[in-house]
């Protein structure tokens, strides 16, 4: 188990939700969400939570080469018609 | 509105989250997570939607350059010693 249930406060934590990283890479296909929660008083470090198609929440390490190239993939792979933005 | 409530699965709605992207630059001291939802059958392009410490959560467009950068910031500002690795 490698994320923290039961949240105070489901966008904003009062402590770290990670307790462990993953190691494994996770497929592209299998990713449903990256979370990215920036490290603050409730946390000294970044965390990354990646939501996977099986439902299953698993903490990725945000110093991973793998990591950082999966994030970028998903925000380069927007190839499609600029959404609408807000007047 | 720019975020859609009521989803029916928090995971991975059936339909995009987004209605409108947010044009205003969000300062990083008042973002709480930064969520990447990859295109898929449920919508055609990808979302980042922003949490913010006021407890708002606005859509970014993920084709804007500064919120590249503002992603990029916050996965290089992990700075800390490196979480431990799952086994």
């Amino acid at each position: 188990m490698c994320y923290r249930d039961a949240p105070i406060n489901r966008e904003y934590n009062s402590h770290c939700r990670c307790v462990q990283v993953e190691s494994r890479i996770i497929p592209p296909d299998s990713l449903r969400s990256i979370k990215l929660v920036p490290e603050g008083p409730h946390c000294p470090h970044t965390e990354v939570i990646a939501g996977l198609s099986s439902g299953e929440r698993v903490c990725l390490n945000p110093q991973s080469s793998w990591v950082k190239k999966l994030v970028k993939f998903v925000l380069d792979k927007q190839m499609q018609r600029p959404p609408k933005t807000q007047a």
